[in-house]
């Protein structure tokens, strides 16, 4: 995935056709349209072929099964048009590699949950976060998901993945986190949703994070 | 999900037609036909709802998301009309209990995993799989999932969970374990795909391995 803007669009609304016109508004804006289970299950898959029309689509899927599993969930999504998947790296490094060998196939890459930001994610997910960072790395994954609400966190990733790896940040906006901070502390790019799609102005406020970035990077 | 047979078919073909005329054939056999994303992404989500017409059915999501996106997978999973969902446990308590509690709101239930048998689930699964298995009991997950592959791990897992919640498991027949092995050691339903849904008499298979079942059960 080629980052220019540094802005990913997180497309978490349900109908199609809302989500085909915010795409439209904001192509101009972002590197990528991530899109979750939530609107696939909803629209079909073939939502991600008409969304990549706009913007490379990046399916958060967070792949989490079996070897085999994995890669017949990564064989639909780059089918269907995706430039990308995001996978788990919980279940280890054959179900992981099993979502890279099968993007490989397709000329397409794989992102790996490094960090989760949610409460839960402290139960089981936290102390093991830098080890799955570096299964990323010797996986040959093309980057991380690690989130904008804590820039330590960034920077600490950014530490252990070096700088070959790219980092997506969510948690920019409606969350709290500030897409300059993320950027500083080593983000590639910023997923943001809500304060975008839920604006009356989805355009406006997608150029006005573009130039957020912009100011901390140019 | 009432236990009669003790047997689920795992429904991992990928064509539509081929699903129901399977489902057709062994629905006196099986108390419930188990579907993942390889055929609910080629299918469409409506292949619940046909496939709910001859038994009850399990949508194996390993959802494993922040609470909101596990609500709204949730939600898509029970109004398809599934009967219950498989989760994963690792992304910790809130987004576990976040499933629960949607499954609730339409009188469902969920099913933790709470041990995989791939090689890499040594890497950063197994070490917690116990406390998993606790964490599903405490926030009220109608059962589990462990292989049947690991007898010694099947009674444990029994041992923390003790006799209220269910445990379904897969690994018999092409995955090596025994069905009759995998009952005794705790079981409530063995999960078997390939030998039944692969076979060209998949209602004699389901009925023999039926047959196993009550063998070690009556």
């Amino acid at each position: 995935m080629i980052k220019n803007k540094g802005l990913i669009l997180s497309m978490d609304v349900v109908e199609k056709q809302k989500a085909i016109m915010i795409a439209e508004e904001t192509c101009d804006s972002v590197d990528a349209i991530k899109v979750g289970y939530p609107l696939v299950l909803g629209a079909g898959i073939g939502i991600i072929g008409e969304l990549a029309r706009y913007a490379p689509v990046i399916a958060d899927f967070k792949v989490a099964d079996i070897p085999n599993t994995n890669k017949l969930i990564c064989e639909h999504v780059f089918k269907a048009g995706a430039d990308s998947v995001i996978s788990h790296g919980f279940p280890g490094r054959d179900s992981l590699s099993s979502c890279i060998e099968t993007a490989e196939e397709f000329g397409k890459e794989v992102y790996v949950v490094a960090e989760m930001s949610h409460p839960g994610a402290t139960d089981f997910f936290l102390p093991v976060a830098e080890s799955i960072a570096e299964m990323a790395v010797e996986c040959g994954a093309a980057g991380v998901v690690a989130p904008a609400t804590r820039p330590d966190s960034l920077k600490r990733i950014r530490n252990i993945i070096g700088n070959e790896l790219k980092i997506m940040s969510p948690g920019v906006g409606a969350q709290g986190g500030k897409a300059s901070d993320a950027i500083s502390s080593g983000a590639d790019w910023i997923i943001v949703g809500r304060s975008i799609y839920k604006s009356q102005y989805p355009k406006k406020v997608a150029e006005s994070i573009v130039a957020e970035i912009e100011s901390v990077t140019r």
